[in-house]
């Protein structure tokens, strides 16, 4: 633990270092304790959340000069955060940047509207270079997003084109702006999704992208340093997801242990429940497993099968899905894929499985003289019970998808538990059809 | 399927519409049918292993061209694509560009220095800010990777400070470089993990972070374009991993069927033979599943909870951990807080059991008269068996950290199966001492 009380300041560095050992309360000590110049500096390199612990525990006199430093695209954002102070938080902001935060919070947070900052370059076309470069050296003073991009509007407030200062730094001083700019401008509408806004980023790589709404006015600007945490937390969600619990929404150690449980207990109970039907289905082969105890020795071993492939199909296809590789319309081609996979995968487990059973030493006396019968039992099951499983875990996503939910939901838990059932019911269809008269 | 035979040419809209469903040789049709302009915009949205393919196909005289418009950094990637035309890739170089290139490949290609370009501006910290001014627009004129950032090297080539177009523009034109520097320059070394360096643009929110050697001498820059893509790819491996197979590194239509089966069959093979072990330890508890069938009935419900648990756990250490929310020496930290998080959820999942079976309608005749002891024995099987597969699954991925594996390895699947042999076993010990005398 960091020694906040005993030593007195950590400097910057040290605090980043233990920030995430640290309670709210220690942080907001540790923070306190820093240099103004060292406390500006290491409160734009916080998430948001930590920005608004921090606002939400000053005082409110103090709150001002906090709030008023951050860019109106991330003094919004606290304020999402901190939704109970809202009209206080919005109070200590000068009258301008309080009508742009205000426009902001029309938006979601995870839509290009939400994380767009109004404050972009402005270009006219007609201007020569040199005009627009001492023209943008005057707006670099107002605290812009960006000036490496120019956005040039029309007298309607269109946006007609884009120029880099790279472009200007590079064109002969006498040529006008509409010379050099690109017409040819990637946007988005407010109302875009930040994961589709993430794509376009890494698609096109560029460093800001401008918000038009459906009449082509401009809104504000996306910044790509905006997008990298996009990207990460998306991914974040998705992967919690896919490991059968709620996102965390929090770093792992800032969840206290109710919050932690509870994100955990709804999956694995919705999971728990599920499963029974296992026990259900087993008590239906009762009779079955009393004459030939030897098959409950593989039960796990086939359901388990089932419920690998499955999870390594439905993540895959999530994933895809989630950088666009596959759209909903594809799922023909998906499960034609799946299917060809599923099926050799499951010769493979069958083959190792049959295998297993028909050579193992002692195999006569652990699993009776018709040892040969019931290798063939799990060998043909294995087959069925993985392409089963490949098959439920790629075309669930689509489901899902289908009918407006998150595919991420379709976590390799999930997935598992629902092959489990079916495994059973696979497996003791083979052993019927090919032991009957025998074990049976 | 695109008609691109029936129709001739795409536009290039169409071609990145159709562009996944594709195959080598019809995207390769596809590009050839671009206008020029067209086609160079298109080529530069492509990944590295869509722009080797294109070169590849391409005839050598065709490939100049092609390999002369892109960037150092992205030459050096797309070589590193074509191992085999290493030298004739090389060989249409120009000269200067040539020895970029061969001094880039010498870096791995997810290290920052596989990912930096050579190509950054320079300024002397004595000059003027007018004089950097147009100093910058005159090396806007080579290609460089960005002006925004300015790289201040002293006479040794060591990084001395950095300064922005933005600064420049904002600063008063009589003062000095070294005036509006930062000296406080965030770097990296040119063999940092390349999740590292994307982990510093999220934080730091730059554009671009200067590559320096350990005698402090400027290598190059890695922009924050390259990054996004960076950290999509490295999210990508960690979800196929965590869904237990092998990261495919290609968009899921690209891979061929035996390279998707190649990619799942190994790891479904590791999981099927370790799940192997269920059916011995099954063996070994043969006789008291012969004394009482009804055990059988719920193994699947007992293992899968275990598997469940272990894979949430699994999973968010794994995530927390590629975000460095957690490192290797917090390992007892985050056991304490597991045990009690998977004690908690353990006790919660025992509960739900033990209801199950005490009042299943019927559960005297299902469950013969001991049903109630039997209730008992799963739900503290229940208890115990989500309590360690929540610690497997938490400490697994530190201990494969720890001996310098990929923490991403302890997949969901993997964990569930190595906690599906320890579930039986502590299923099988509750029921010895809870159903000693009764059903055993």
């Amino acid at each position: 633990m960091a020694d906040v009380d005993a030593h007195g300041a950590l400097s910057a560095d040290e605090l980043r270092d233990a920030w995430p050992i640290l309670s709210v309360d220690e942080r907001f000590e540790g923070f306190r304790l820093l240099t103004r110049a060292e406390a500006e500096d290491y409160f734009f390199t916080l998430s948001t959340r930590d920005q608004a612990d921090i606002i939400g525990s000053l005082p409110p006199a103090e709150r001002r000069t906090w709030m008023r430093i951050l860019p109106p695209d991330d003094a919004a954002d606290v304020v999402q955060e901190l939704p109970k102070e809202r009209e206080a938080l919005l109070g200590v902001l000068d009258e301008a940047t309080r009508k742009e935060v205000q426009a902001l919070l029309a938006y979601a947070e995870d839509e290009a509207g939400g994380l767009m900052s109004p404050r972009y370059a402005r270009l006219r076309p007609n201007v020569t270079v040199d005009e627009a470069i001492s023209y943008l050296r005057k707006q670099a003073r107002e605290r812009l997003e960006t000036v490496y991009y120019a956005y040039v509007i029309d007298a309607d407030q269109k946006l007609v084109g884009v120029v880099s200062v790279s472009d200007l730094f590079a064109a002969s001083p006498q040529k006008t702006v509409q010379d050099v700019m690109s017409t040819d401008v990637i946007t988005v509408r407010p109302e875009a999704d930040q994961e589709q806004v993430g794509q376009l980023f890494a698609q096109h790589g560029l460093l800001a992208i401008p918000v038009v709404d459906a009449d082509g006015r401009m809104k504000g600007i996306v910044t790509v340093d905006d997008i990298v945490d996009v990207v990460e937390e998306e991914a974040t969600e998705d992967i919690q997801k896919l490991g059968g619990m709620e996102a965390l929404d929090k770093p792992y150690f800032q969840n206290s242990y109710l919050q932690m449980i509870k994100k955990r207990a709804g999956w694995l109970c919705i999971l728990f429940v599920s499963e029974m039907l296992t026990s259900n289905a087993l008590t239906f082969f009762q009779t079955e497993l009393e004459r030939a105890i030897v098959l409950s020795i593989f039960i796990p071993l086939i359901i388990s099968s089932g419920g690998n492939s499955g999870s390594q199909a439905t993540t895959l296809i999530i994933r895809a899905m989630a950088l666009g590789e596959i759209k909903l319309r594809d799922w023909f081609r998906v499960m034609r894929r799946e299917l060809i996979t599923g099926l050799a995968l499951g010769v493979i487990l069958g083959i190792i499985g049959f295998v297993r059973v028909s050579l193992w030493p002692n195999a006569a006396h652990l699993y009776t003289e018709h040892f040969l019968l019931l290798a063939l039992t799990i060998g043909t099951s294995l087959v069925f019970v993985v392409l089963w499983g490949t098959f439920m875990g790629s075309m669930l996503p689509f489901a899902l998808r289908r009918v407006g939910l998150d595919p991420a939901n379709s976590s390799a838990p999930f997935v598992a538990t629902l092959v489990d059932v079916s495994g059973l019911i696979i497996y003791f269809m083979a052993a019927s059809s090919i032991l009957h008269g025998t074990l049976l």
